[in-house]
């Protein structure tokens, strides 16, 4: 067995808790980035640069510069709001260009079994925001998972009783996609929820 | 369009320059270290001081940290001498402990249409090694590939002429391959290889 020096063998576990790098991944990042040290440091510098300006928004929990973010102070519909787990699912949402209002991001979902209770979620803030009264739906965009299903149902009759209303993304088949290959829950979905032509 | 601060967008840059990394692993990549800032600092100190510390060894031109490196200063079989492209094909070949001599990296393969010229490569290096006298066989463990072949052909016909026996390793069809799943020109060459059982 060969053995690597300390440096870098450091570097090999600190690439293998980047989500989707096991070892092979690890090592080839490693060596690529030992092969142009120019590189290695620049993204030393915007790593240390990004975690020293980048926070989390008071208002939306999304991730930003400025606080509070650009789309909580921009001109955009007061009175929709998407809820979303992520950070990564408000750009899935806002990439689209389809949502005018603002956002509020969970930070997570619910997962009772891995400690993950309303607590531990942004609800707290969420429903604080909802009590200013200005909005006036909640569009839920969290996860199809089992998890998100959940906290779209949990969040669901939380809001309903403040006489907001609440939406969910409609469930169906992906666009560009065989029938064929879609599994049977999501074909079954889509039946349920079939329109008019 | 979602705009991203200059920070994250500078980080995403990086993130992209890595191998095998596109826009969507950029940002997952980005969040992920975004969630968690202790891992980000983590990974840039690592980067920081594997870069300061891992040169490459001024005999094989392998990585290390000490010059020369323990696979130069050990205890190892003086006469056979392996070369490969890269540092990782070395640990490549040390991982199969079949491989008792010492090595040679030749940072890279012949590629003339790219710029590698032999004059890129540690082959001069590689032949003043030779000309010392020690080694009496040179394992050109070079890839498979079309670059990886010339290669060892260029480095055959330098080496042949100084009396020293040249090797290559064999090829053929993969441990554990359904032969069914093999390309024809592996077949082709694991055919002509062929050995009595």
């Amino acid at each position: 067995m060969i053995r690597f020096s300390r440096s870098l063998t450091r570097l090999l576990v600190e690439l293998q808790k980047l989500p989707g790098v096991g070892e092979k991944t690890a090592l080839r990042l490693a060596f690529h980035l030992l092969k142009s040290p120019d590189s290695a440091g620049a993204l030393a510098d915007s790593l240390r640069e990004v975690t020293s300006r980048v926070r989390f928004c008071s208002t939306c929990f999304g991730i930003t510069e400025d606080d509070p973010c650009r789309l909580c102070t921009g001109p955009r519909e007061e009175t929709s709001l998407c809820v979303v787990e992520e950070p990564q699912d408000l750009l899935a949402v806002e990439r689209t260009g389809a949502f005018r209002g603002r956002y509020h991001v969970l930070q997570g979902a619910l997962s009772p079994l891995n400690g993950i209770t309303p607590s531990r979620l942004r609800i707290a803030e969420l429903m604080t925001r909802l009590g200013e009264g200005t909005v006036q739906e909640v569009v839920l965009a969290t996860n199809f998972s089992v998890e998100g299903e959940a906290t779209a149902l949990y969040l669901a009759r939380l809001i309903k009783p403040l006489g907001i209303r609440v939406t969910r993304l409609a469930h169906g088949i992906p666009t560009g996609s065989d029938l064929e290959y879609v599994d049977a829950a999501t074909v079954q979905r889509a039946l349920e929820g079939r329109n008019e032509l």
